[in-house]
């Protein structure tokens, strides 16, 4: 089915994506459905964003053995009107809920110009990314969204009462790599927090605040808190708006609403997510949009850079280089998250 | 024609409408296309962004008169799909080539749910909210976004290549006030740097860097040098993207091929804007989205504020308020500006 290696030495692309497919067909997905979830995810481990990539068997793998997640999720399509379609998940997996309504969308793009798919009834849907990706190497432009369990407090509040939301970007290249934007909208992630504790460092104050809403320097207090956005306000608003568009215009759980996969596994979050897509073959010949998307890196990339080693780079960049050199040298993946792939790929019928 | 008042008493909204009406004739635009224009700027002033509003006579006015903006644009629109609209503005006054596209955007989304018009040939358009609330206002959810002159550096970078593009959305609520947020990309506006060079103060590192790219705590470094965006590498990302969609996509300028109306006031900027728009009749009952918005908003207003003077808010909150009282005691516009829009007026045949 796929060569054996040793857990942590480097996979390639279709060996790891043969165990994932295993791996998820024995958490009872059909086949065609555990192909969608894997292609989200090894997609995420070539950028090199390994936190939302395979290791995420764990907790979906938990979610889906105590009943959180739906294994047999019937996935459904409304059109209620030519470029609008509405995507119930039925609980399953969320790369597969985002497969489904990122094919809804560029289907009612091809027909339309411009189309919306908003998804309900999903799970987390891994990073941004690669859906970004999959739609500029189709020639869409793409902006998608989803929201997430509660972690940031409103703007001068105190207590966690909305996601760090992800909102992402693409835009197609033809004649090169596409531009790829994939963003929480906290200053950082929870992990760097967590890290300058361990090394007992202090924190800027934009960060994080304590859990009365304070803005703190002691890893120790932020991680009692909330994590900060964004340019204070303007983060916490587009948080807000990316939870609208995913979550309450689609007919998902919001806020507060969505409960949370670690403290209750076995319920139902019925996360939402949107999936904007423009089909750029309608507004100019592949001639004229290569032309310009490679002035516009040219333009950033020429910039002189404020510290020599470090050239400007524009969005997508790193990831995509990572991909690149991946797919030369390997994937490379923790033992634990190998061990657990081959573990649920042994009870595959 | 309109009631005299001094200079710097509040103005009642029709009145002061009909005196910016006559100044953009004055000015030589159609009766018409001037109601656009002061429709969006005397919104603008409703909700306290005056740097936004009626004292862009000034420089719009300087620009029409010299030959910088046309007057008498005839602004086209195509449609090479059934939900996109291709808006060619003409060189028009920019909130004039912004209202077109935004009834083209939501006629596209009437028909197919979702509609997308990309402007080009534009100029300044005045703030996103005033756009936001007539598209909530009419049932529609909007994403809107505009290029601008160059005033920030790549990230890492050490000279102006883009600018500090708006991004704004808008979600109506039929059973109270709507959301509206409205943001630039860099942390503060350059004001607030000019402001605290004027009293003598330092500057978070965090607002702008020295011309060299380097953060800076000195706020005349600050001026010779450039905003830094939210976020850092997030903010620099979001402002590329809303040129790729704005500016890109449309077939406008982007980075620096846009021109700036400071140095080059009698030169067409050819701006970009883009308008998407969501018909939320489309996506549940008048009922479903009132219950769904108020129990949102409830929701945030509920987090217990940690400065118990400062309650937790929602965004458009303070600017729909500002817009009432202001609709009750009148707009007040600084004499100078009241000054320029007369002495346009009276040029009106």
């Amino acid at each position: 089915m796929f060569t054996d290696v040793t857990p942590n030495a480097p996979w390639s692309e279709p060996d790891l994506t043969a165990l994932a497919i295993q791996a998820f067909k024995g958490l009872g997905l059909p086949p065609a459905d555990a192909a969608d979830v894997v292609r989200v995810l090894v997609q995420a481990d070539l950028f090199g964003l390994n936190t939302h990539g395979l290791s995420r068997i764990e907790s979906y793998g938990e979610r889906l053995l105590v009943g959180g997640i739906n294994p047999r999720a019937t996935i459904t399509v409304e059109s209620p009107a030519p470029a609008l379609r509405l995507v119930d998940g039925d609980n399953g997996v969320g790369p597969l809920v985002g497969m489904h309504a990122l094919r809804a969308a560029m289907d009612a793009a091809t027909q339309c110009g411009v189309g919306l798919a908003l998804a309900r009834g999903s799970n987390h849907f891994g990073p941004i990314s690669p859906y970004s990706l999959i739609a500029a190497e189709a020639g869409f432009a793409s902006m998608i969204g989803s929201n997430a369990t509660t972690t940031i407090a409103p703007w001068g509040g105190t207590d966690a009462r909305l996601g760090n939301s992800p909102l992402g970007f693409g835009v197609p290249n033809p004649g090169g790599q596409p531009f790829l934007l994939d963003m929480a909208m906290s200053v950082v992630a929870r992990a760097k927090v967590r890290n300058a504790f361990k090394r007992g460092e202090t924190i800027p104050d934009t960060w994080a605040t304590d859990k009365a809403g304070r803005p703190t320097t002691d890893p120790k207090s932020a991680l009692d808190g909330f994590l900060l956005p964004i340019g204070g306000h303007k983060g916490y608003g587009l948080a807000l708006l990316v939870d609208l568009f995913a979550g309450l215009l689609s007919n998902a759980a919001y806020l507060t609403h969505v409960k949370s996969w670690v403290d209750a596994p076995e319920e139902p979050q019925n996360l939402g997510h949107f999936f904007i897509l423009i089909d750029t073959r309608r507004l100019g010949s592949t001639e004229w949009l290569t032309h310009r998307m490679l002035d516009f890196a040219t333009i950033l990339h020429d910039s002189v850079p404020a510290d020599a080693s470090r050239p400007v780079i524009v969005p997508g960049e790193i990831e995509l280089e990572k991909m690149t050199r991946q797919r030369e040298t390997g994937i490379v993946l923790e033992a634990a998250v190998v061990s657990l792939l081959r573990q649920h790929a042994a009870k595959a019928v």
